[in-house]
């Protein structure tokens, strides 16, 4: 996939940089190419839910925000992406650690981008993959 | 739709009590009943996303968890719900300082449970339909 | 809702009458306004999958070409609608004489317009909701 | 993946046996093993929609359906799949003479088994990717 934009790391960086609610929850960029992005989380308490695990909505949070800056490394200069929609099948309970996300473009477009997102639980030395999303996204001009 | 469970507001209570996450964020439990309940969050900063909306993560949390206890409000005494998937369309841009969700059980299940979110905006005097997400859980035996 | 095309009972009425596979399946045109769309299918034994229920295709392709119509009553003259994507969640085994779909607009806009269907299961005398789906609908310029 | 049935192949090609409407719109059974399955349809003009493109609710029949064929490989022999909701996203417009699906389950389970379908349309001597879905499945016992 080709990047319109020569400077495309530097958009899809500040993707993470500039949103407060992803370093709120403590969401960190790991790596990124043009049409993906992997991100990554240390776990504690505050990221569970009533039973223990990992709340759905932080593997969602991640499985979103990791989507968009995959999507953002394909748009031009004055140009950014908005989730439009997005399902997530949370596969297993999750519990471990650390969480990663590696999100992938599947269809670039002019107007939507469809990009997919894998979440892993690491427990030990163990990964597993704990949830799939298939996120859509809209194009807009600044 | 009739509670199984004499204690049922109790046990969808603890939904939220208990769910590090959301209380992390922010969002608190409004009123329930038996099929449906509400929640409320006020709105900060730290809910941002890179362009100054409300997070995709945050309103897919607060659909997904309000969705959650409302089928809480339906299962068993020693029965608890975990999500399985959801989808949620982000209808408009999200801003204002307050959200407020409301789920409903569309569909009760012995083992499936189906629930319609509806995430609101609300900016001054006026409230905005943000989000829609439905959420499929499943009921497990403590 | 308001129809920006005066003429937009007969622009969606061809929905219907121009698509070869509704037509081969047996889906009907029941009614149709501003935002809004109904349908109808006399169930057979082609209808049916392996173990006698009606197949959640034809209940996918009933709600995904109803929310088509609804949407085309919203468009311009000189546009047309395309699925970007739909989910569709299956109630319950659908089984009876005969299925209804109401699709109905949940947020229209200039781009994306987003629809619900509603499928109806009908037997005897009893109707029930089997499978209720969100579609997603890009709106493109002849 | 492990089969839990001996004779998972003869079930499995029974989903497409039996099922009167996969017949009737012309999907048949390709391959399959442990895990997977391959379908494929010629296509003629009975499968469009209103603007000669294969309508979505073919594509959605043709990735549901080998889904299910794909989940029953890996279900015991007094057991069967039920579909309990799909997504699917049209990521192109589809045309071409033929489609072929192939089903990969992504995450088997006791009770649900999550797969997903990729569907493709084949135009002359090009082959794309039209069509992604994510189904999620039941298993129930005879």
């Amino acid at each position: 996939m080709n990047p319109q934009n020569p400077d495309y790391q530097s958009l899809a960086q500040q993707v993470f940089a500039q949103a407060a609610f992803v370093e709120d929850v403590g969401i960190r960029l790991a790596d990124l190419g043009p049409g993906w992005c992997e991100s990554t989380l240390a776990v504690s308490r505050r990221h569970w839910q009533q039973d223990g695990l990992i709340h759905a909505g932080v593997q969602a949070t991640m499985a979103d925000h990791t989507a968009g800056a995959a999507a953002a490394t394909l748009v031009r200069a004055n140009e950014y992406v908005l989730t439009v929609e997005f399902k997530i099948n949370l596969l297993r309970a999750a519990q471990g650690e650390r969480l990663t996300c590696r999100a992938q473009v599947l269809k670039p477009g002019r107007t939507l981008t469809v990009v997919e997102s894998e979440v892993y639980a690491h427990h030990q030395h163990e990964q597993k993959l704990v949830a799939k999303a298939t996120v859509t996204l809209m194009t807009l001009t600044r």
